[in-house]
């Protein structure tokens, strides 16, 4: 595993040189009132191959809304699109990213319902990260007065897939029980804070133990995910649960399936709203993830079972579901008003740490949402800190800027 | 296929002769006062399976109800219990049925809520085909007044079938279109009636030609199963549909999944629900059943598609969904009683004419519900028929009664 995550990256590094090279030759042609930071993937391997570079600055073009961008969330996803490891990933050179919040500073030809200076979060197919983005105005929302940057670029992709997992996929009701795995990342902490508006409901959370003292008032029943979970849940709950979330973390599908009460739903989510991967390895995830096992539709109909799969951003950006996400943003932002919910934001980062950031991701040290911070500064080294941060499968062979870093203080909210 | 089906009556001949011989010292031994008809299951196969005689009567058991039989519901999976292709099917000789009307004769011990002559319906885990049926009390509902029997023995399965399946399974909402095979069978015509209920359902039924006239006005859109209907209901929707109910009637899976919205529920709902079971062949039916395709949960996930089974039997008598089932139960008498529905009734048949309603369904002749009414004679023959019946893949080795039968008159409400 370790060498074919060395081979991708000595394979990619050709394209690497080539395509930073055109980067620059585009921001030297564009001139400097147009420049703006971004994060670059130069192309497809480790954390080497991303950089922070001068790019020119987007315009918007008819429907979209150009935005000053002040926070970027960071999601598993973005991992595996430095990996490459999506399905049909577009050519790097890219700007990853696909959510931010920040100041609308101007809109394109015939766009409507946004201002200058609205304080907006956004969708975004790619691009997020950086100074400046444009999206089109299907995928803005306005921010509440009282919600921070921060906040809102946590909020959009992690609630809104709790919200349609738990009550359009599946039909969450008073009196049910779920089990989120990774309770302690971005999405399973909406997912448990979403259970907590409907009475009665039973979280059963799995989460690595060192999270637990900090997790364990958000959720009913939290389980290490290295015990068998599934037989203490069904201590608790012979019957098994209502609906059970997996972000597809090396987990047996029929196994899930066996712990589905009759008309309970497993919905496997994936890649866009694993915050945190709760897996020991980069590249067993993504194994594990293609050779999911199928299943034997005679098998539900005999267990009156449901299985379905959520993939927020194919649902957005693929199938043209602008509106009915508009319509759950309406309801989260209603919650969100009545202090129902609240996004738990884990750390905040500035551009030229998103590698480190990306590292606490890999490492699932993470408890909510990362954070890449646009105006911040990098933190200033913590001196006891002497950790490593080389990567599983991967070597750090190109090391620049703060390649020597270390752990820092994380941002708690 | 003929060939086996010959084949499996020939191997159940031994079978039947001993057990009839059986039941016949059964009802000896049990005294003429307590003797009842029934329809008895005598082994595995074909129509010549299938006789009424006397036996013995069952008395109620501490939690159950004994209810004098007035009608009883034939369902497709009746058909498939008679040739024993369902899983783990019970050692005939067995009185097969799942669902009658009639009034409470009398109550087990500590067993409330029902006093003798309430007018019921019940479900019953075989056995309801004869004169007299003792259920548990939790499988018991009580009748509207205005309800006949007749109506009451054809509401049960389908229309909590077709409820549980677009409310609880799926979650139909205005505006969602769904579409549904066999549209003109009992669960077609509940759900099409259900959909009413809700403002704004496009229905796309799918239901052999001969059918179109009779209940063209229960759908939006009816197509011929015959006809490409894939290709007719993306060119009224190219977006696909929000909900499909399929009764596995030969259908590709993934063709029916190809014609799902992002976000829409393909349901897998099986024999039980099965009233005419749109097939050319009764075996080809049973082998599409069990080499359904598997299903890939991540192209769920990159469609935002969901997958369900549903087995309303297993729910009750395996599973234990009772009180679920109730309070489905008392919400459609209230739409019943609203006149919102109506169970539609094919027709009538004394006990005595099971083989000829069984040939019906196996013909999908009928447009709702065939219905056993145990107080019927058996109707006079039309002179003018010459419908010969013998059924796909079986010989009629043993005639008897009404062996020369000709096709009756259809009692259509």
């Amino acid at each position: 595993m370790a060498k074919e995550g060395a081979d991708m990256t000595e394979e990619t590094e050709y394209m690497i040189d080539r395509n930073v090279g055109k980067e620059t030759e585009n921001v030297e042609t564009s001139g400097d009132a147009k420049e703006m930071r971004a994060v670059i993937l130069a192309g497809f391997g480790g954390l080497n191959k991303l950089r922070v570079t001068k790019k020119a600055m987007p315009e918007p073009q008819e429907g979209e809304v150009k935005i000053r961008v002040k926070a970027c969330g960071l999601n598993f996803l973005d991992l595996m699109v430095r990996q490459g490891t999506i399905d049909n990933p577009p050519k790097p050179p890219l700007v990853p990213g696909f959510e931010c919040s920040g100041i609308v500073e101007s809109v394109g030809e015939n766009t409507k319902g946004f201002e200058i200076g609205d304080r907006v979060m956004a969708f975004v197919n790619y691009n997020a990260w950086a100074e400046v983005v444009c999206t089109p105005v299907d995928f803005v929302y306005k921010m509440p007065e009282e919600m921070t940057f921060a906040e809102a670029a946590a909020f959009s992709l992690n609630f809104v897939a709790a919200y349609m997992m738990l009550f359009e996929v599946a039909n969450l009701q008073e009196g049910m029980s779920v089990l989120v795995h990774s309770a302690g990342g971005g999405v399973g902490q909406a997912v448990a804070q979403l259970c907590s508006t409907v009475p009665n409901v039973t979280v059963f959370g799995i989460a690595s133990c060192f999270k637990h003292a900090a997790i364990r008032d958000s959720v009913t029943h939290l389980f290490d995910r290295n015990v068998d979970y599934i037989q203490e849940v069904k201590k608790i709950s012979p019957q098994g649960v209502d609906i059970l979330l997996d972000c597809l973390c090396g987990e047996n599908t029929g196994k899930g399936l066996s712990l589905l009460k009759p008309l309970g739903t497993y919905i496997l989510y994936g890649a866009s709203n694993m915050v945190t991967g709760e897996t020991k390895s980069f590249f067993s995830f993504a194994k594990s993830w293609w050779q999911v096992e199928k299943v034997n539709p005679i098998k539900l109909y005999e267990e009156n079972k449901v299985i379905a799969g959520f993939s927020l951003l194919n649902l957005l950006f693929k199938q043209g579901r602008c509106s009915l996400v508009k319509s759950v943003m309406d309801k989260l932002l209603c919650l969100y008003e009545q202090k129902k919910i609240k996004p738990v934001v884990d750390s905040l980062w500035a551009l030229e740490e998103v590698k480190e950031a990306m590292q606490r991701i890999h490492d699932r040290g993470n408890i909510g949402k990362l954070i890449l911070d646009v105006e911040k500064s990098p933190t200033p080294l913590m001196a006891s800190d002497s950790t490593e941060t080389s990567e599983a499968g991967e070597e750090e062979e190109e090391p620049e800027g703060d390649n020597d870093s270390k752990e820092r203080m994380p941002f708690i909210h």
